[in-house]
């Protein structure tokens, strides 16, 4: 069985679903290169890159507009 | 009659969601550039490459923003 | 009369919602740059590239999100 | 007063709607650079570059989503 | 206080809608360079250039998508 | 317990919640690369750079739609 990483969108605050969105976002990049010294090597590339860090924001923003929405913005 | 590939966007759980949305965003440039041939030598490429790897997550956001809402964030 | 492609945004399956985004996608492109010698031209370029084809699936999932919500994510 | 150029967002037909959200897109680069010879002389540029005409795809899906938003999506 | 520029995202019409959503995307540029004079500069490059135009249309875009909602399409 | 930056999405005005989207932004920037120096000498490149800003602001603006969604659009 494959590992489970995603049993559910809820969290318990807007802090733990931006944490989600996060993770979202990182397994999009592991799902496409699954290979983690590849991975390494090229964090010192967009780690140290205005604009790639600007588009890793973007795909957390997108991942979290998901996870508001999932949580009912956390509205209690 | 062309292949069935897309029945329904309703999973069972996130981690399918997500699994589905990556299935979405392949097929996405599976529909713009059909040969395989190409696109696995273009794997090299942009499994190597910081943003392009940024960018496919981007995709598969979206599409998980689209497969979220349709299966109400598996609220159950 | 301009031609008539765009009836309706209601298919009968995910599948063929696909279909219609792909569609608006290109349609997107046409509208822009009407000359389709351009376009074939221009075909060998970006259909030999990797960050052009995520950008082309990312046009994909725009649309596609909107044609699935139009069709109430097609749950019947 | 101002040129009235966006009186609603509410259209016949999802073709209509789409013409409308072309003219939003046109409407952002105009906004931005209104010198209309300038225009002229970059629409060389981006009608024959991929890349250009997929980014300005794009723009449109995104205000084609907002347009579809706004006519339910012509579900009559 | 700081500057009250945001008071409403109501408005009366679809066009002063999208010219608050001009207001909020050249907002976000301002937030990130504060300097009026680099800007002024870098309007030259900006203005000038065919991509950058389109990027700058589609942050619009995806704000006027937001004023929309708020205003419930000013579907009266 | 790690810092508590984001205990709720909901915010008085307009103006608090576009501040929110600024610091969701900044956020994803710090939660990828955490070290503040290297931010600091990244800013002189992104702040000098017109597509930077441009994509800067639409991050903002991705997010202040999700913050605007969780505020009801402020329609009090």
């Amino acid at each position: 069985m494959s590992e489970q990483w995603l049993p559910t969108l809820i969290t318990e605050t807007p802090q733990a679903g931006f944490e989600l969105a996060v993770t979202l976002s990182r397994r999009g990049v592991k799902t496409t290169q699954p290979d983690v010294e590849v991975l390494k090597k090229l964090r010192s590339v967009y780690a140290n890159d205005a604009d790639s860090l600007t588009a890793a924001s973007q795909v957390i923003a997108i991942n979290f507009q998901t996870i508001a929405a999932a949580n009912n913005y956390w509205r209690g």
